[in-house]
């Protein structure tokens, strides 16, 4: 293909397993002919002082100039003066919502086979702020903030995201009934929103209850909006449901359009490097990306070859049961291509 | 039996179904001979001022005299200026343990079949402090207040029921990798009380990745402690997988050995009044009371008794898929003593 058409991408493989599970999305984007050319960025070894963190400043770059970037896990070196390696790409590149697609996988088999819902994660404020004091010795408080901007642009991408993936229902999940002003204020915005978009439902879910009803039926829900830390917890319990995080796209949505898809389990340190890692979850990830930059045949063509490798059951690795390499899994997918 | 040996216990039978899963109760102890006297208090038409609540004052001083109560669900009247009916309990009582058992019950089938758990929820701070405000127009913030007497309390509690109850293993629920400070605070506490009790298994576990082991294979987990909020979420969650917030006890632990047990479900006014209610949590919560008494083999025998009228399933609430009314139920579980 001709330059023209070429779309560049910034890839982080990550740590530990992730430069395997980036092989295989570059071996299988290859064998679809996907136009799309990779910049590859690694975490740095030493703290760069313009990002405060070992992500270097040319790959916050990088996204910001491509638009698009895929990314493996990256375990935070431990140590002290910097930041976590997630939380600075959230807010260096104002990711505000993260999206999580979560639907069975047919023919894997777990407690459930009836989901299909995509939780949306305010990404940058909430019980995120950072913001933490000892007030006397033996007491210390953090703040959860909330504000207007932050609740009206996730409630937006939600409702506008609903409409244009054919989807019925927004839910908004919190806990207003304790916490009125925070989760007041998110729930009024989601409300401002929802007039806007009279074609979709709109419902309110207090936290608890949403848990409780997530396991008991979780077909009931559709798309889920709410504040960070609800998010966080909401969508690793729905991950929780079809099979665990190592089967689950992400994609991060920031200012100007930017999408940073991402694997979000762990880096698994004590397999890498063993070709035995699933690289489902970001090559699910990979696929959210080519649906952002609307390459739909693409990402349709790529998703059905994985989900139909995982369904055939022939080929798949050993945390889905079978003792399948991250290679052959990844050839299957291209067989079925 | 001499009133020598005779208990007093308070009972609030609360609103809309409270009343008839009360009578069920006051019928299974009758039966049962258990030796309690009740001393019955509802809750009052107008604002008492001493509580800032519809509760009144009498009632509050009726649990602080007994030491122990029982009470159904009480739904918080509409309208400004007074306080929640089940926060205004746990302040003023100071009931700063919330304690829920949650097992798969034998014959009632859910998607899990192995739950064998308690959750134990700090219920006085955190999340809960009421403290909010707005700091300009679009931006509220909420305190998170986390202490170390509150944390070391719980987390007492927890280890001593673990020790008591033959539970091999404690697990605190944090999310500590974002909130330092005030989650660090509490898992600091917890591992104090862990040194003390070395005969527990003691972890820590994120409060994301808790609640996808929990769905996944809730078998994992033996006693959780936990601060507010994340208390509230997955004692629900919890439920969820055991059919339900209508069969799951709940006991609130007080300084001064108080134990306010409860059915923790919704006071259902759609169907109070017409004799369909399950009375099951508010019995189950009533055999923790017993449990607190140390009256174990009233306790035995009235818990086998539920659990074998459920289990046999011949007579069974709407709730559950039966078509027994609330006497129906409670006769046969009567039957079984
Ligand atoms: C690693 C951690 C800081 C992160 C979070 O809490 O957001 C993770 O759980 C996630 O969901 O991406
Ligand atoms: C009704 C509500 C205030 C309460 C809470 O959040 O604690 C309830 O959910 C509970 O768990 O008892």
């Amino acid at each position: 293909f001709s330059s023209a058409t070429t779309i560049r991408a910034t890839l982080f493989p990550g740590d530990g397993i992730g430069p395997e599970i980036a092989e295989s999305v570059k071996q299988v984007f290859r064998e679809a002919d996907v136009p799309i050319e990779w910049e590859e960025h690694y975490v740095g070894d030493q703290i760069d002082p313009r990002t405060q963190s070992f992500l270097t400043w040319e790959s916050l770059e990088s996204v910001r100039r491509n638009g698009v970037g895929l990314k493996g896990p990256m375990a935070t070196p431990i140590g002290k003066g910097h930041r976590s390696l997630n939380l600075t790409l959230r807010k260096e590149l104002n990711l505000y919502a993260n999206v999580r697609p979560c639907y069975s996988l047919p023919g894997y088999k777990t407690r459930y086979d009836d989901v299909n819902l995509i939780t949306i994660r305010e990404n940058t404020e909430g019980e995120y702020s950072g913001l933490e004091h000892q007030v006397v010795r033996g007491v210390v408080e953090s703040l959860k903030i909330i504000t207007r901007q932050a609740s009206l642009r996730v409630a937006e991408y939600a409702f506008h995201y609903a409409k244009t993936h054919g989807r019925e229902r927004v839910s908004a999940i919190h806990k207003a009934n304790i916490m009125q002003k925070t989760d007041g204020l998110f729930l009024k915005c989601c409300r401002e929103v929802a007039e806007k978009y009279p074609e979709i439902k709109y419902e309110e879910v207090v936290i608890d209850n949403c848990c409780m009803m997530l396991v008991k039926n979780p077909a009931l829900f559709d798309v889920l909006v709410m504040p960070n830390l609800y998010g966080d917890i909401i969508s690793d319990l729905c991950a929780g449901l079809i099979g665990g995080l190592g089967l689950t796209p992400s994609c991060n949505i920031g200012e100007g359009g930017i999408a940073l898809a991402e694997a979000v389990h762990g880096s698994a340190p004590d397999i890498a490097g063993k070709n035995l890692a699933n690289p489902t979850a970001l090559l699910l990830s990979s696929v959210t990306m080519l649906r952002h930059l609307e390459l739909h045949d693409k990402a349709t063509r790529i998703q059905d070859a994985i989900l139909n490798t995982i369904a055939e059951g022939k080929h798949r690795t050993a945390d889905l049961g079978g003792s399948s390499s991250t290679s052959d899994f990844t050839k299957a997918i291209c067989d079925h291509l």
